[in-house]
């Protein structure tokens, strides 16, 4: 490890620290789950969010659940604490799979000191500003999807009630994604929650008669039904359509990377390939699919998030399936409904490293962004050089751990400041994990893969050492200014198993 | 409890009394799941059953689970211990949920006290007739479907391997039933032992490439697959098409048992209603189906084992949907793989009472077989008169405990035999969750329903006290000859919430 990362860390307790990709694969034993068995005719419907809390009162110290398939369109977390503004109640814990700028009214409840506990695989916006100056009592502890699952499974996590947000939903619990107006698709992050959590509500605007087929999450997993005016603003929750980059610096960095794929062998019969929602991304995946069509190849599967430009090459059988932990966009909800090749999954089942095989375990190449990477091909996605958290892992670590090629597209540079650098701000996914780093003045390789290198050198990419792209990078920007930070952590950075792989501090003044 | 149970049973332990349908419904912890995590690159197939074997080696005081959906076609038990035999291993407990005519082979090692305990939900055939004998060392303890599963899951029974029979498998373990030439449909209750087992094991006759969409069992629960010639032998796992009987009482007991359900309120919009897959449940089914369309009723649900019927009926838009735990029929697989409407469920969401509510929970009426029913109205599947195991509980107490209407169809006289009398030889179902018992001589009505008395008489209905019923059939039969019982417990009936409702003793001579 390159940081000095505390034994023990107020409020997250002793520290596992990280010590390579899968150094922990022995035999787990999971948490016990606590049922309370429900009796024919006992109703488990309320509704509003009051009546719930009459009959089951908040209490100091507990945790609460969400997950975050609304998006940026999310009412729930907002909705759930402006009840609980009436009940006299502290030292909450929050595990969100996200947080985004529509939960700025949680600002008040860190600053109050109420909200004391955070667990997030990504956040952005109010929340993200006023966790980084440091004004959350206990640091955040920013986690990836898989190891989000993991955490909730083996009991790390314990969740006291779990609201999951149900787009169409019955009296009983019957619910899908698919359907209602607050419409958003798979709601793989949550299925966790329903397996693990104490006690486990449907939050819905749109009560359908029973039973509510077909069915993502059922009935003999959710305590409580709870009914109210909106769980979300469509507007917030799924863009139309997710678009390709038009930036010509995006473009050419999609097509270096699409020949590093083609290159490296895995682009073969059965292919199997993730990619992100970004508008480069989305330019390799159209330079991969113009690739899988004249070598006439049927790749096995898709993964992760899902756009409509996936399901496009699912519908030209480009791929056979699509795995879907969520859908970000129309085309992807409309494709889930009807296309049983378009198969929802679980965040464990995405990528938690302690099941039988992950999907992302048999990922052949995955391509992902990077805030910062390193000379040690470190990557950061969670803060800004600055210390400013502005995002997480989300499925970042975990596809890189599972996929044979990991290809990171950025740019060099990015308004003014060097991508490639010295030392990542924040380590987010390990350098270990990571195989390619794309930009558009070249391509670093893992120095670990000899024969990708020599491959790659004889097809004629403008290879490069890392360590020479950084200082391509420093030659535009100048050497990046040193960075004080204040002593305090304010966040921990969780490897996927568990472990801790970095720690978080304020920038100073 | 009539009998006297022991309270403490050689080979099965502690006795918990049954002390009515829904006395035990505190928060439940369910067991601690043990995972071994797979590293991407891990594979898990295996050729044959011994090379499996050979690096999982089979072990004095194991348990190996099975599920039964591949009925008198089964091959994968019989398959699994012919290897068994090249290994020296004893006292080993099975925990399958059915056993039929097929599994002649298992009777030498019950004889040979290899296989020491049995665990299942129904048997009929050479396996039965070895175990009733007194064979197996400890008594066989039989289950009901969402018993085994609360079983499994509270950790009462803990299975070191779990055997899957797939029909469909792709070499990471993501299966379905639907696909394959041994296809038998939904897998519902194998879930559970993929949930829990240590080592789950899919057992394929059909490896189709990854992945294997659409899936019922996904790859993050699945340790190891297995690659053999034939799971089984089609003509034993699916008839072409259920047939409604042709017998006259039947059709007469059908009539009775429609006009009881037409008159008890229960047949309005959203009806729910089970029945089975026998020709007398058939013909009750299309009794319903006159009264359901001459009154414009759309139902919401019919469950349990699908037959090609019920298929009909989802087809005609006369329920919205069907829950299916396993498919009788070829009508059934085929609706299953291509009808959304048309879902399957795992036996824990089927009928286990300590899950958050089971699809029986939500059942109006179900429509149930006897072998014997007595005057308290307690039913007997389980043995014959002569105290031979030839069935067992299945799902009778689980949807007779969840239905709103639990109705028993059965000739009054079988074989010379009186079907209804004094005592059942052996309890499957309380008469608490038995409301109406419907013969061809007449209904008798469970006497704490005063209204449906009432309701039921003044529209002419043929009503006898229970008494009555029995009366009358002795009076054609002559009232039973006493048999004697051996003293040597070889069976122990569990009530799906774990207690004990009865015991079985051997005939004597």
């Amino acid at each position: 490890m390159m940081r000095k990362i505390p034994k023990h860390i107020e409020g997250y307790g002793e520290v596992r620290e990280f010590s390579g990709v899968f150094s922990d694969m022995n035999v787990k034993k999971l948490t016990q789950v606590h049922v309370k068995p429900k009796c024919p005719g006992e109703r488990k419907i309320f509704l509003s969010i009051k009546e719930f809390f009459d009959k089951f009162p908040p209490f100091d110290g507990m945790t609460l659940s969400f997950h975050h398939h609304l998006r940026n369109g999310d009412s729930v977390i907002n909705l759930v604490f402006s009840v609980l503004e009436r009940y006299d109640v502290k030292d909450i814990c929050l595990v969100s799979s996200s947080f985004f700028p529509v939960h700025e009214p949680m600002v008040k409840w860190i600053e109050s000191q109420k909200v004391v506990k955070i667990y997030t695989n990504y956040m952005s916006g109010p929340v993200a500003k006023c966790v980084s100056s440091g004004k959350l009592k206990y640091p955040v502890i920013m986690q990836t999807h898989g190891g989000r699952a993991r955490a909730i499974e083996s009991g790390e996590v314990k969740i006291d009630v779990a609201f999951i947000a149900a787009p169409s939903c019955d009296e009983y619990g019957n619910m899908n994604g698919v359907y209602g107006k607050s419409a958003c698709g798979v709601l793989g992050y949550a299925h966790v929650d329903a397996d693990y959590a104490n006690h486990v509500v449907a939050i819905t605007d749109n009560l359908v008669p029973y039973p509510n087929t077909s069915i993502e999450i059922f009935q003999h997993k959710i305590d409580s039904v709870i009914v109210v005016e909106s769980i979300g603003n469509p507007k917030g929750i799924v863009s139309g359509t997710t678009q390709i980059t038009k930036d010509p610096l995006g473009l050419k960095i999609a097509k270096m990377a699409a020949k590093v794929i083609e290159y490296s062998g895995y682009l073969k019969e059965g292919f199997s390939f993730q990619t992100g929602a970004g508008g480069t991304s989305l330019a390799v995946a159209k330079e991969v699919k113009k690739l899988m069509i004249s070598k006439n190849i049927t790749g096995s599967f898709a993964s992760g998030g899902i756009t409509g430009y996936m399901v496009e090459m699912l519908k030209e059988g480009l791929f056979k399936t699509l795995f879907d932990v969520q859908c970000f966009d129309l085309d992807a909800i409309q494709s889930v409904k009807e296309n049983p090749r378009h198969q929802a999954m679980s965040a464990s089942l995405y990528g938690n490293p302690h099941c039988k095989g992950a999907i992302v375990n048999n990922l052949d190449v995955v391509i992902l962004g990077a805030t910062e990477v390193d000379i040690n091909f470190n990557v950061n996605v969670t803060t800004a050089s600055n210390g400013m958290i502005m995002g997480g892992s989300g499925g970042h670590s975990d596809t890189a751990a599972g996929a044979k090629l990991t290809i990171i597209v950025t740019n060099l540079v990015k308004a003014r400041l060097p991508i490639v650098k010295e030392m990542v701000t924040t380590i987010t996914t390990p350098g270990e994990s990571v195989d390619v780093v794309v930009t558009e003045r070249g391509i670093a390789v893992n120095p670990k893969h000899v024969d990708l290198i020599e491959i790659l050198k004889s097809e004629g990419l403008s290879l490069y050492t890392i360590e020479e792209l950084k200082e391509m990078a420093y030659s535009i920007t100048g050497v990046p200014s040193e960075i004080s930070f204040e002593n305090k952590i304010i966040g921990v950075v969780e490897y996927r198993d568990g472990s801790v792989i970095d720690v978080i501090y304020p920038m100073k003044g």
